[in-house]
């Protein structure tokens, strides 16, 4: 089977292996798509090579079909579609005792701290495999996890039926949380910098602000009728997002922290106090999550197609990097599988 | 009637005025106390002279009698034991319309926007009055409005009994919090950097720590047995306080923004997303926080005596400053009736 990996100086090395039979307790993917996302990017980039052990094979967001099944693993049959949720928790830490797992103290990651799905043959644990509707393509499928990371964070901000949701950040994960938010009844406006995203994201049917064009604060403040949004989320990682959102908040508004911020952040405590706002960290998924996202890539909810800008082989996955770093792409698929 | 107003420069000024007539919808009250808290401190020091227009009386901590009845009054009666809640909203901003009154986007205190109680006679809308137990005494109710924010803060953290909480800041505020979370069951442990606060707060038989002298990390860590504090209350004013807080706190914990942070602060975001951490604001009070603050002082959850270091006449009251300043008292009451 061909496998992409990343072996450190910002390269992907494409190699033919065996595949492992799957141990017990495990069941063998046959991978059919697997998305590129920003996690991918900064591992690419060295960001994580504290944590990353060169040769590693990455990649977390996929589909495919049950290829082997290993001993002690029921319920599951051959060419079964499935995704998977990649994370990998201790039960033990006072967190997974708490019932918390997806935060666990020591929460491994698929694709980061473990193999991931860019090979075309992925044994996982059989608890992580969450099942595809048959009629399900694949190739939507394959952002299921995005999704479901966007589940999660509307989740977290209690975004309710009506209500005015600021998304500071309009690449893939901005993108999928205005569209969950609208899904259920409540109106998101994406707030992006760069004038050929704000354009891709326009181009999706979604309200649209650009604070370097626009007063944001002024124009937050007309559309809400002076309240101010009642969710924030802030998806951009920029420092000036985090000073923003406190300032585009409702009184008892909440604040959803998506986006990684590597080093500590310049907050408006004065304003998380007067206006009494809440924010609250998000952080991958819950099992719950997933089955939402799947629900919804299998309705009209989110356009799955308009966000899948190419689709390209797993041996390409050097250059398919290269597409993502120009950014101007939404979301690039690898086909993992040779036949697609 | 004597008054004490804030003059500018530092300074508090004794005067004797006519009192006016309660006007329809107020009641005129016969203050017994006032006690002085950080706020009156600040005002003092000019910090708040953009707000503030001298000379202003101000004190906003206070008990006594009901002496005078406005017309359009009903319920009250000549000699009636009361406090205020000394807080004016417009009723028609989207706070108020949503309920939250007490986070009115423009909100107005008494004793800072309008005259406060460091008079002996006070003129307040009858609607902002709290009636007292009969058998309280009229100092105890003097700590009323400051038991009120602090069993606002324990509300705001979603406190529950078995919880571990931190409050980081060993002030009047923080040691309520600490009685008031103690009081439904949780443990405070209550950090401060001053030897003889922390003495004070150990000798009100509250459990202390000093970051300063002890691995403030390693040790909560060790009290939580590895999970982080449920609660963490930040009282401190501190940018260290603000960075040691997302460290203390739990996975999935709270921390409750209680001090008031003048400047942008530093924060750790990374943490917030890792441990899915909630931040929130916690302002003043609404009026249950009041009927709380009420019941605690009427029993012995909170220790009134312990925590009034000394009562000095009004015509003294820049003299109690001093004392405030000098950071050695817990609570000061000004007697503001002549006769006491």
């Amino acid at each position: 089977m061909l496998t992409a990996g990343y072996i450190g100086h910002r390269s992907i090395r494409i190699e033919e292996h065996q595949p492992d039979r799957p141990s017990a307790g495990e069941v063998q993917i046959a991978v059919a798509y697997t998305g590129l996302c920003g996690t991918d990017l900064h591992i690419l980039h060295g960001h994580m090579d504290a944590r990353i052990s060169p040769p590693q094979v990455i990649g977390h967001e996929m589909s495919g079909t049950i290829a082997a099944i290993g001993d002690q693993v029921e319920g599951w049959s051959v060419g079964d579609p499935v995704t998977v949720i990649p994370l990998s928790w201790d039960g033990t830490c006072p967190a997974c005792k708490a019932g918390n797992v997806h935060v666990c103290q020591n929460l491994a990651l698929y694709g980061i701290d473990m193999p991931g799905s860019l090979q075309e043959r992925w044994n996982v644990p059989a608890h992580t495999v969450i099942a595809l509707p048959k009629g399900m393509l694949l190739q939507h499928a394959a952002l299921v996890e995005p999704t479901a990371v966007a589940v999660h964070d509307v989740r977290r901000g209690e975004v309710q039926r009506g209500d005015k949701v600021v998304v500071i950040g309009g690449g893939p994960i901005g993108v999928l949380i205005a569209f969950v938010a609208r899904a259920i009844g409540a109106e998101p406006m994406v707030v992006e910098i760069d004038e050929q995203r704000l354009a891709t994201v326009s181009g999706l049917g979604l309200r649209t602000l650009n604070p370097t064009a626009t007063d944001q604060d002024g124009a937050v403040n007309e559309w809400t009728e002076g309240a101010g949004a009642d969710v924030v989320f802030e998806v951009s990682g920029s420092s000036a997002a985090v000073l923003s959102a406190t300032a585009l908040a409702k009184v008892r508004g909440r604040i959803v922290v998506v986006a990684i911020h590597p080093i500590p952040r310049e907050i408006d405590l004065q304003r998380v106090f007067a206006r009494e706002l809440t924010i609250v960290g998000a952080r991958v998924y819950e099992r719950e999550d997933f089955v939402t996202a799947v629900d919804l890539l299998s309705s009209d909810a989110i356009p799955a197609d308009s966000l899948i800008t190419e689709i390209i082989p797993l041996p390409d996955t050097q250059r398919a990097f290269g597409e993502l770093e120009a950014g101007r792409a939404m979301k690039i698929l690898i086909a993992v599988a040779r036949d697609r």
